[in-house]
């Protein structure tokens, strides 16, 4: 069994979103900023998704709104922000859950929120997001993740999951 | 709006389960392999969890089985391997989803599948690995989540939600 407590840090990389570093020699781990993601449903029980190219896999993916958060930000204000940003709604907030992306190499967590009372509200968007708003129904989304028809990331199922979990309890 | 469709790639690290890239001299691209993780209930609604120290973190999670898959790997082949693994049972899967754990910056995909007629069987664990089987109710992990009580990853949440998606519908 290793030594499970890192204690001798090596600085592969300090870029501008991801800083790599090797841990006693031997465990490979990139520090990232925490980032925040927003379920928003609609009166119709659709999922507000944001559709847009990602470079790190070369496709177009479905997600909901999201971001990093900047630093000293608050995760709900960033929440609030990125909703106004990638979609043109500002909104009241609920804490669904936190967890992290993939702990066994990076430390990127991320605070899921449902937005409820949404109202117009638009901030401009990053130079380099090109975003397309679309409804999705949850379970459709979900089927279509299942089956390989939609591209999407943990933030798209676990609102997509949330989201059929309120529609379930509310029947 | 920036060129989407990276062109020239500027490779920084290439290590053991991590290789990071710049794409257009602009995009950090992590390169990481697939992973798959199991969902498994037992008979009183308990999903089996496993615990353990993640370097990246400090701190120790709670998550599903999960793991990286090898070369040339089926998914289910790695699911079944890891459950065997990480908790001595072998049994039949069922895909929940697949989705990319953070696009933004990194490639990796997540297998997410359901496991049924658990049965014991073991296989010798990675020797870096030191891990503790746990069963809990999908319901607390999801509060203890929320409330900051438990460390989990997207994996964590994903299975949860889906023990309960399925519990809500079997009423």
């Amino acid at each position: 069994m290793a030594d499970p407590v890192p204690t001798q840090t090596e600085l592969i990389y300090d870029g501008r979103i991801v800083r790599l570093e090797v841990l006693n020699g031997r465990y490979e781990v990139v520090r990232h900023a925490d980032a925040v993601a927003v379920l928003a449903l609609n009166g119709q029980g659709e999922m507000l998704c944001v559709s847009q190219f990602r470079p790190a896999l070369g496709l177009t993916t479905l997600e909901v709104p999201a971001g990093l958060m900047e630093k000293g930000e608050d995760p709900a204000a960033a929440a609030r922000r990125e909703l106004q940003e990638e979609a043109g709604f500002d909104a009241d907030l609920e804490k669904l859950t936190f967890f992290y992306a993939s702990p066994g190499f990076c430390d990127e967590g991320l605070h899921i929120f449902a937005a409820t009372n949404l109202r117009e509200s638009r901030l401009p968007m990053d130079d380099d997001e090109d975003i397309e708003v679309i409804w999705r129904r949850p379970a459709e989304v979900l089927d279509e993740l299942r089956d390989g028809r939609t591209v999407g990331s943990a933030t798209t199922v676990t609102a997509a999951l949330f989201a059929l979990g309120r529609q379930m309890e509310s029947r």
